[in-house]
This record gives C-alpha cells, sequence and structure tokens, in this order.
C-alpha cells in the first residue's frame, strides 16, 4: 500500500553505491551488514533504487530473514517483483510477523492459488483473520483496519478496565482507545487512555464515554475513511458492522498511506501516467504510457482536420501558420489552470453542487478578463510585427474566444465527467485540449478567412 | 492550515441552500441555528461554499460566538477574509480556546501590528508560548508543535507517573505517550501510554523508555517532519533544541494537513495556479494566473518564430502547417508524462543520484519505443491521406526526434532545476514544452524542407 519510500537520512547515495558495489563484488557478508543495518524503510528505499538483476540478487541474500515491514513499505510494482521470487513459505513467514492489515495488503493482489497455499502455512486463528478481511472489497474500510483492539463490557468499572489491560499480555503498544461495547457487542463509544487514567477507579467506564465518536462502516470507501480522518482529525477510528457492532479498528498511519496515494494519482493520472510508473519496467511503461498519447493524437488529428479546412487562407497568408500554434496553446494552458482547479475541488468536495454556478460565472470571468489582457499584448506585437492592424485585431478577437472556451470547456467538463460518474482526474485534460485546439484554430483560422480574404 | 473541507454528509447541497435562503430573507435566528447544528469542519464548508456578500453577513451573525475550530478549519484566502472582519478581540477570544499550535496558526499571517494587539488581550502564560513559537521560522517544526505534552523526570517509577497523570488535571485527553527527560530536560525517550499501564508500580519508568525514539529538532523544515511521520508511522513526535532538551510534540493530526498541502501543491503549481485558487476572488485569481500564461506565451512565441524561419516552405507545401501541431503536440503529452514521474519522484526522494542515470535511460528507451510506434501510426496515415510517402517519412522521422528530446528534457529539465535549488514543480513544464514545440517545429519543417523541397 505504502510506497513513496523517502530517502531517508540513512539511504544515502553513498550508501546505496556500497550496497551495488558489494553486490557487484559478490560480497555477500558485507551487502547483508549493510543492508540489514538499515531501517525496513530505508531497505524498501535500497531496494526500489538498485537495478532489477541486483534486487533479485539482494533478495536471494535475504530471503528468510528478510524483514517482513520492508514488504510493506515496497512500491507496488516493486513488492510484486519481490513476492515473485519468495516462495510461499517465505511469504507466510513474513504475513504472520506482520498486523492483519498488513498481511491483507502483502497478500490481496496474488493469485488465489498461491493465496491459499500461504494462507495454508499460517495458524488457524491468524488465517481466519485474514481471510474475513479479504472477503471486504478492496478499498473498503474492511481491508483496512486492524482486528486487534481493547474492547470492554459496558458494565465495568474503570477499575476493571485498568486491571484488565495490566494483565492482558497480548494488548499492542499503540492502544489509544478503550473501546466500550453492550452486551451483543455493538459499538457504546470510546474512551481515550489518557482520559482513563485521570478517574478515580470505582466509576463506571460507561461514564467516561464519548457516545458521539465518529465510526465507519466496514464497507465505507477508504478515499472516505481518509476525509473522515482529516476532517474530525481523528488517530483512530472504529469500524462497525451494518448492526453498528464493533469489528476493528482503522490507525491513522494507514489512512496516510491512503491520502498520499490519492493525492499522487490525481496528479499522475492528469498526466496519463500509472502510480507506479517510476518502478514498472520499460516495455510495461512504453504501453501504458502509449495509450495515453494515442488518445492524444486522436485530439491532434481532430484539430489538425479543422486547419486543413483553411488551407487555403494558409496559403494567401502563410503568417497565420505561423501565429496560429499561439492561440491554442494559451488556450490549453489557460483550460488547464481551470481545470486543475476544478479537479482538485471536486476530489476535495470543496466544489459541490451549492457553489458550483460561482464557479463557473467566476471562471468565465477570470478567462474572459484574461483574454481581453492577452488579446492587446498579442494583438499589439502583431501589428509591431506584421505591420497589419487588422492581423492583430484578428488575433486578439481569437485569443478571447479561445480563453473564454477554455474557461467553460475546463468548468463543464470536470463536472459533467463527475455527474456521469467518470473519474475527471483521467479524462478532463484530453477533452479540453480538444476543445481549446479546435476553438483555438477554428476562431484564429475562421476570422481570418472572414476579415482578411 | 488546514483548508481543504471536505463535503462531510452534513453538508449536503440542501443545508447549504436552507442557509443561503435563510440569510437572504435575513431569518437571523434560523441561520444561526443551521449553522450552529452542524461541526466546526461542517461550519467551514458552508462558510467556503457561500459567496463573499452571504459569507460576511453570516460572519457578522455568529460573531463573538464563533466556533474557534471553524476558524481553523478554513481555506486560508477565506480565513483571511473572515479575520478581516473580525476585531482583535475576537481573534484573541478564539485564539484563548485553541491549542498553541492552531492559534499560532490563526495569527501568523496577520500584520504585525494586529498581533501585538491580539497577543494583548490573551493571559500571560497563553501569549508567552505563542511568542515563543512565532519566533520559529515559518514552515518550521517549532511552528507546528504543541506544548502541553506529559513530561516526567527518569528517577520515578511507574507508579509515581500513574499518580501524577491522575493528579494533574490539565493533562489534555490526547496523550498517547509519555515523555522521559534528564535532570536538565534533556529527552531521554518515551512510553506509550498502553506499555506503562501494563507495568507493574515500583519498575522504573525509565525501563521502559525507548530511546530510539525519532525526534525532530525545532527548526526542521515542516515537509521533512512530514516525511518522517509518513515514514516511520509516527502518531506523535518530540521536538527537541539542538542540546535535545525537549520542547514540544507535533501530532499526527497536523502533519496529516500538511501531506495534504504538500501534494496539492505540486498539482497545482505543475498547472502554475495558487493553492488557494478556489477561493480567491476574480481579480487574485485573474492576476495570479496571468503570470503563468504571460510566461508560456513566451514559449509560444519562440515557438512560432521557429515556425517564422520555415515560411517558405509553408507556401509550397501547405500540408506542413496542416501537420506541424501534431508533432508538437505529442512531444508535449510524452514529454509531460515524464516531468510528471520525475517531479513526483523527486518529491518523494525516490529519484535520486543512486538511480537518475538508470531513470534517464528507461525515459529515453521509452520515449524511442513509443517514437517508433507512432512514427508508423503516423507515417501511415499521412501516406493514406495525402498519398506521398515522403511526406508520412518525414512526419515519423520528426516524430520519434520530438519524443526522444522530450524524454531527454523530461528528465534533465526537473532533475538540473532541483540540482539549482528551484522548485522542479513549478517551473518545469514550461521549459519542456518550449522543447517539444521548438524541436517538434524545427524537426518537421526542417526535414520537410530538406527532403521535399
Amino acid at each position: 500500500m505504502s510506497g513513496a519510500a523517502h530517502a531517508l537520512d540513512e539511504v544515502t547515495p553513498e550508501v546505496v553505491r556500497h550496497i551495488e558495489e558489494a553486490l557487484a563484488a559478490g560480497n555477500s557478508t558485507e551487502a547483508r551488514t549493510l543492508v540489514e543495518a538499515l531501517s525496513a524503510t530505508g531497505q524498501a528505499s535500497v531496494v526500489e533504487q538498485i537495478s532489477e538483476a541486483q534486487r533479485d540478487q539482494l533478495i536471494e541474500l535475504l530471503r528468510r530473514d528478510l524483514d517482513p515491514e520492508m514488504l510493506t513499505e515496497l512500491d507496488e510494482d516493486v513488492r510484486d517483483d519481490v513476492l515473485e521470487q519468495l516462495d510461499s513459505k517465505d511469504i507466510a513467514a513474513a504475513a504472520r510477523e506482520l498486523d492483519t492489515d498488513d498481511a491483507v495488503n502483502l497478500i490481496e493482489d496474488l493469485p488465489e492459488e498461491e493465496q491459499r497455499e500461504i494462507l495454508a502455512e499460517l495458524p488457524a486463528e491468524e488465517r481466519a483473520e485474514i481471510e474475513t478481511a479479504l472477503a471486504y472489497p478492496d478499498d473498503s474500510a474492511g481491508r483496512l483496519m486492524q482486528l486487534s483492539l481493547v474492547k470492554v463490557p459496558d458494565s465495568w468499572t474503570v477499575g476493571e478496565v485498568i486491571d484488565y489491560c495490566r494483565e492482558a499480555t497480548d494488548l499492542p503498544d499503540d492502544v489509544y482507545d478503550i473501546f466500550v461495547v453492550d452486551r451483543v457487542g455493538r459499538l457504546r463509544g470510546s474512551v481515550p487512555l489518557g482520559r482513563m487514567l485521570r478517574t478515580k477507579r470505582p466509576v463506571p467506564i460507561v461514564d467516561l464515554v464519548d457516545p458521539d465518536i465518529p465510526s465507519v462502516q466496514v464497507m465505507t470507501d477508504q478515499a472516505e475513511v481518509a476525509h473522515l480522518f482529516r476532517d474530525k482529525n481523528l488517530v483512530s477510528c472504529p469500524v462497525v458492522d451494518d448492526t453498528r457492532r464493533l469489528l476493528g479498528v482503522i490507525m491513522v498511519d494507514d489512512v496516510v498511506d491512503v491520502i498520499d496515494e490519492e493525492a499522487e494519482e490525481d496528479l499522475l493520472k492528469m498526466a496519463g501516467v500509472g502510480a507506479d510508473d517510476m518502478h514498472a519496467n520499460m516495455i510495461q511503461t512504453t504501453r501504458r504510457r502509449a495509450w495515453w498519447l494515442a488518445i492524444n493524437l486522436v485530439t491532434a488529428v481532430i484539430a489538425s482536420l479543422v486547419i486543413g479546412q483553411f488551407e487555403g487562407a494558409i496559403e494567401k497568408i502563410v503568417a497565420l501558420a505561423v501565429l496560429m500554434p499561439i492561440v491554442a496553446s494559451m488556450g490549453g494552458n489557460a483550460g488547464t489552470q481551470t481545470v486543475t482547479v476544478a479537479v482538485r475541488g471536486l476530489a476535495m468536495g470543496e466544489l459541490t453542487a451549492a457553489n458550483a454556478l460561482r464557479f463557473i460565472i467566476k471562471e468565465a470571468a477570470v478567462g474572459g478578463l484574461n483574454g481581453f489582457i492577452f488579446a492587446i499584448l498579442m494583438g499589439g506585437a502583431v501589428f509591431a510585427w506584421y505591420g497589419d492592424w487588422r492581423l492583430g485585431a484578428v488575433i486578439g478577437a481569437a485569443m478571447i474566444c479561445n480563453l473564454l472556451a477554455a474557461a467553460l470547456a475546463g468548468t463543464f467538463i470536470p463536472l459533467g465527467l463527475q455527474k456521469m460518474g467518470v473519474d475527471p482526474a483521467v479524462s478532463s485534460t484530453v477533452f479540453l485540449t480538444t476543445v481549446t485546439d479546435v476553438i483555438g484554430f477554428l476562431a484564429f483560422l475562421g476570422l481570418a478567412t472572414i476579415f482578411l480574404l
């Protein structure tokens, strides 16, 4: 899930170079020592940075002693690669040491056959937990939650809860909240550990309960879970079924990964590249990007069909060919600004039905105003350049048309796609450039045909 | 800091419409009741979505009863607007109810004069705390930390610490770790509350201490702090001075805001729009975006100067004018893919000196391969279209040149900018389009001049 191993201070280019040299020299002991001195995140960062061949060599070296945490920190493409090299026993050994949510994450993308083999290697209890999690849909809260939490009945006192915590040996260190449930396991609320610690022993635990704490339904989409954490500044959040029975808990660190991924995805999707592009191999990358380029080729061809209609005009005034890309390019840039703000606004829930109209009006006004500014600038420059005020006027008018069109297309396209249930981040820019190219060439060459020929 | 108020379930378009109608009808009581029924985040979302005039009206209504949390949730531009309407007394009243870090966040962008007025209204202790925080640079860990934390001497036993916690009345609910310091206040480590709760009273607290916990220096950049939280999956992190004396603690919820902002900034910067664009008024937006468009205009003019050199060729073969935008546009798109991956890789620390060469080689190979694919596609189409195989060969060759140029420019530009200390997210695309436009037109028109005339 995580990916995004940041170059920690420990993983300097020198460290990576040392490891590469040790591997190249076949000095296994040194390579192992160097890698094992690093944190899990550091190890993941090294595995991502070295070449594929050396990666295979390194994994072979570490094998059974592989730090399971390292696997969870790897970028997806790299992890798939590493998992392919490990057999079911190795992966099961790693899964056993991880929290349920991380173990699920590790094996969820493997073929079902291999999943079964790995699960067969695990102790019954853990197998059952992972199987339960895998039964929830991808990207649901159920996949993100961990099952180990402190759950106490609402009939207990603070003293009883404290004694229970002190006697239970298997509680994780990162317990921040005690969850209180009723007789049938329905969530009544939670008590922060700090609050409980400051309360006298005979007080009923239920008196400390905050009944209004947010909880999420197990089928809730992970993006929504991330929004909830962000909006309410949560550290952990209980997960319940549709009868409000407590099933698990989601911790903030897992959500940070989701937030990270989402923001990264928007950026990458708008450029038509995959989330793992950085680590995919050359053929994968070429194939994925070629699709996007093919779609953009269609756009470019449509634009050139428009130009084709004005061959006669261009033959007579060749300056039109020189100037026409300027109009199209300014429209494309202005439209991209609008689309980016709209896509981000939709993703963050800041652009809604309530303010869409105001947004459209503002964007049209900005487009018109900037159109006017650049019409004067460009019109004046063309007049100075070619000494023809009519040519200047035509390019100015075309500029206004295209920047207005860019503003309208830049708002209506993402809003329309969102309404149709299509992700606006992926396809908005393609449609936008089609509009700004077509309108740019059409307005400029069309006005030129009318007024200059 | 936060911004990004997500449309919570509570803030449906209907709720916003009701509030707008109540305000329009001058029905103050109803408007207040509707707004005050919402959470702080919900209120912020409403304030962001309604028009500026209604926003002023609503703030006027709430004034002294304004939920201080709401102010911290507002997008920066909107918050500046709201703060302008409030006087120092109102703002001081709000600041008093907030944690230090949020209070600092609220007033840090105000003019110094006003800051002084607000601080004068605060109790001495809180004033001192805020003044200390304001003394740290913008975007430093010092601005992000809160001062309230549980700090105990390393000579205490677990029992003494528990008693201390139970007697202290001013401890916040969100205590997750106990920090242990030596006689002169230097950090020795931290103990998770959960671990302490499971330990016998006579055990020295120092035995439970995890001495390797990460800490940050007070002057550390916030982006680095965010990376640390993400890499180590932290919930809180102590802040120390350069002699390792404990100064405060940073909580994960404040860091989520930083991560959010960073990812958003990359996306927006690449399109040349400001982070608050959604909420800036029309004039501000027009001005900010005009700068970006002006820079892009220079790019477009350079490209058209290149075309201008080939007026003779275009006059003879007008098809060149029709086809040339295709070559330039494909280069621009392919280059944007590479730049996006590179910018994101640099920001996440995944693209480093250790793997830069491998990245460049891979991108060049992908560019060459896709160039070849689209050379055949486009060359064939042009042959079919114009029945001239030489024209097809020329556009094919130009396509390969430009996609290769796009791959190289797409890697070298962001790497070079980063090396020069310039943010690659902001200016990479401008330089890139200049390259792909110039090379696109030059290769196509140049080859045409050589082989077709």
